[in-house]
């Protein structure tokens, strides 16, 4: 491949190997009582890549991660792609027969295993693998993820790396039905939805990062490059423990963390819930934030921001910018407003609401539409699967199932998933829209939404 | 061209569409009594490049502007590209036979001019241009340029851009000898510099960005583009007066500016120089900033951030990224460190001192060598000049022509240009270290070593 002065291939290896140049004492992971500094990490991410370079592993060779937001997850982002492989990180919570899915479709050749997780894989046959290294999480030298890295060595690994639009991850998806399909991400989009990540949230060197949300979900909407990308600090989480991650916003001076409402609903209500002398930058997705969790948020010195995005968009999509003026509104309306999903990061295309013909529905907040997206934000299709991959990305874009509106500003905001909306005497009913009615209650925390078989209507709605 | 579904080409265009569509009402540019807001300031833009479209602008043919920081020269770093054009903002500080080399040699069809800067075309043969548009900088109906825009269309112009390695911009740059060489931009390079910039300074969508250094400048830094990716607000400045600079801080809450030390110094020295209630990132570049500067500006509420880079590097290439450390150590012991020139930025390759077989030096902050860089923050060379690209792109880098060494902790530090070496005595002595000395003295506020010739040591260096 020809080699120009004025272009390097983008990928988020950069990231971490600046950091290591740049910040090599600084403290790049905590995990309990370790912590890694910069050239640790790199050493570590060094020494797994080149002991699966060792054992054979070729190029983009396929290599699964069952874990929890370890170090050692978190070091596989940066070292499979150095190896020249594709990171596969299963979501833990599926079954052990999704696992076994994901695993033989991806035709991982090495699986990593978090100890906690190893009984979901003792059932399966798993021939087809050449190697199952177990992580105790000790950081231990008898620790058998430790004994692997320790066969490794330290040097940088030469990459193999020829187009920054090869694939660096495959992030499998669950349907409502079917099997899980493989996301496939390019470095490129890696890259860029990483500096996106870095501008939208405001990290900068000094940020302390809590993993509450799991790295297997998009690659932790690739905030596992971002915040090494600005020589941040990663605190790892084995699970979500509300009280424990309390102690942390004090012990280890979080600045930001991500997760849905219900993970922000948990900690807003704990017992150890207080107001934070730091102000921590608190990102939600999955559903919107309902003005009780806003007004809970800002008392204990928290800055939500709202996006929206799917695992096919490398995790957020859209974003709801802050508008200064909303300030001096009142809350509820406050509370309105950024319970919508907004408009495209700065590295994203327009989201686009449209009809079954893919032309624009009207900007009037109440026409209802599919969400669709394209880009540098939008993953590069099904890995082989191109039925899957044909159907979803049709005509150029990625349909996300997402029904919304589009509003006069701009911004566009969720009514239902398609296959969700009610059908109630022969009306759409939006759940969502009745959801965010019912929270707007003071009373009310979480509410959800589903369709009941009723004799007169066809369809009614519960609340749960 | 194929179409993928998961490949947008970069263009920095996007920005401001993107701004335009979720800040309409936010203020864009500011020009003393004159502003803009996002939805007008995007209107400009296509009726600046519809109307050249009109006149039948080709694809990729030059548009020069010889402006102060006005709105027009800003409108110009979108419209061009939107047209289609390649943009030449030219040093307004040239005489006139330089301006009239950059009109010639980038074979500009279209000159748009500042009213203040007509004298310095009125006695150049300019019979190649099309047309001459005069800037009176008034945004009243009668200005020439506002008749141009007038004569425009405020829908979008359709791209024409196929490939994000196109031409967006030429800046011509002079040596001490020979013609100015026309450094190309590419559309990626516009990009992710201003991306770059965005992260290094910590730009968000309240930030208030003063125009002191000039946009003309490596299109000032990619800042003309990176301020409106956040969506914050430009304000312009016909020139750098300190008294009207104090004014402005104050006045429009200035959050960032950029400069030399020269335009740092003059504004610290002036007699309105007062602590500010809002805290001021400062980017400084083109020499390093002396202990007794930075003392100055932190009194001021000012941070300083230090950079390096040439036209040829998009402005900024590397920055001394500060240690949170270095916070407790001596004055004048912060100052050494924050002096150095440090290490490439996030979307830059690590930068290279090397030897004259472009090997690495040693890591021991003594042994010089020439400067060199690469990538993605790396221009395409000079326009139809392939014998001085040849030259300072050799072996696949960017020759900086400057002298430094290169520190234990990765940080590179300039010594000197490579032509200013003082040979005194058959040794070299960096004139940047002796000026480094001088300047510690309170005393001293700002100094220059130059080579003057002596009977016994052939050269010895004076300071003026």
């Amino acid at each position: 491949m020809e080699q120009k002065v004025y272009r390097t291939e983008l990928t988020p290896l950069s990231f971490l190997e600046r950091s290591a140049l740049i910040f090599p004492d600084k403290t790049a992971v905590i995990h309990g009582e370790r912590s890694y500094t910069y050239q640790e990490m790199a050493e570590r991410v060094y020494r797994l890549a080149s002991r699966l370079r060792a054992l054979g592993l070729q190029k983009h060779e396929r290599v699964a991660f069952l874990c929890p937001n370890t170090p050692a997850l978190l070091e596989a982002h940066y070292a499979i792609p150095a190896a020249g492989g594709i990171l596969v990180a299963i979501n833990n919570r599926l079954s052990s027969p999704e696992i076994g899915f994901i695993l033989q479709h991806s035709g991982s050749k090495y699986l990593f295993v978090d100890h906690e997780f190893f009984p979901l894989i003792e059932a399966l046959n798993l021939e087809q693998l050449t190697q199952i290294i177990r992580i105790d999480d000790s950081g231990a030298p008898e620790d058998p993820y430790e004994q692997f890295l320790a066969a490794g060595t330290p040097e940088p690994v030469k990459s193999w790396l020829e187009d920054e639009e090869e694939t660096i991850s495959i992030n499998y998806t669950s349907g409502t039905t079917g099997n899980p399909k493989g996301v496939m991400y390019t470095y490129r989009g890696a890259y860029l939805n990483a500096l996106s990540e870095v501008i939208e949230s405001g990290l900068n060197s000094s940020s302390i990062y809590l993993w509450t949300l799991p790295m297997f979900h998009c690659n932790g909407w690739c905030f596992t490059w971002g915040v090494t990308a600005v020589g941040a600090t990663h605190v790892c989480l084995r699970k979500v423990d509300p009280s424990h991650i309390w102690e942390l916003f004090e012990s280890e001076k979080i600045t930001h963390y991500n997760g849905a409402p219900t993970v922000h609903i948990f900690l807003a209500h704990h017992p150890k819930a207080h107001r934070l002398e730091q102000q921590i930058t608190v990102t939600i997705a999955g559903a919107p934030p309902s003005p009780t969790l806003l007004a809970q948020l800002k008392q204990l010195n928290m800055r939500p921001i709202h996006v929206y995005g799917l695992t096919e968009t490398y995790g957020p999509y859209t974003v709801c910018e802050w508008h200064e003026e909303w300030a001096s509104l009142p809350q509820e309306e406050q509370a309105r407003l950024l319970a919508r999903q907004g408009q495209g990061y700065v590295t994203a295309e327009r989201a686009r609401v449209v009809d079954p013909n893919m032309q624009d529905v009207a900007w009037d907040g109440a026409t209802m539409g599919e969400v669709i997206m394209r880009g540098n934000n939008v993953a590069k299709g099904y890995y082989e699967n191109p039925e899957a991959t044909a159907r979803s990305f049709e005509g150029g874009w990625f349909h996300s199932g997402d029904i919304g509106v589009w509003h006069a500003d701009s911004y566009i905001e969720l009514r239902d998933r398609a296959k969700d909306v009610i059908i109630s005497g022969g009306e759409n009913i939006s759940t969502i829209e009745v959801e965010q009615t019912l929270v707007q209650h003071p009373a009310v925390l979480e509410c959800a939404v589903v369709a009941i078989p009723d004799e007169t209507w066809g369809n009614a709605p519960r609340h749960l």
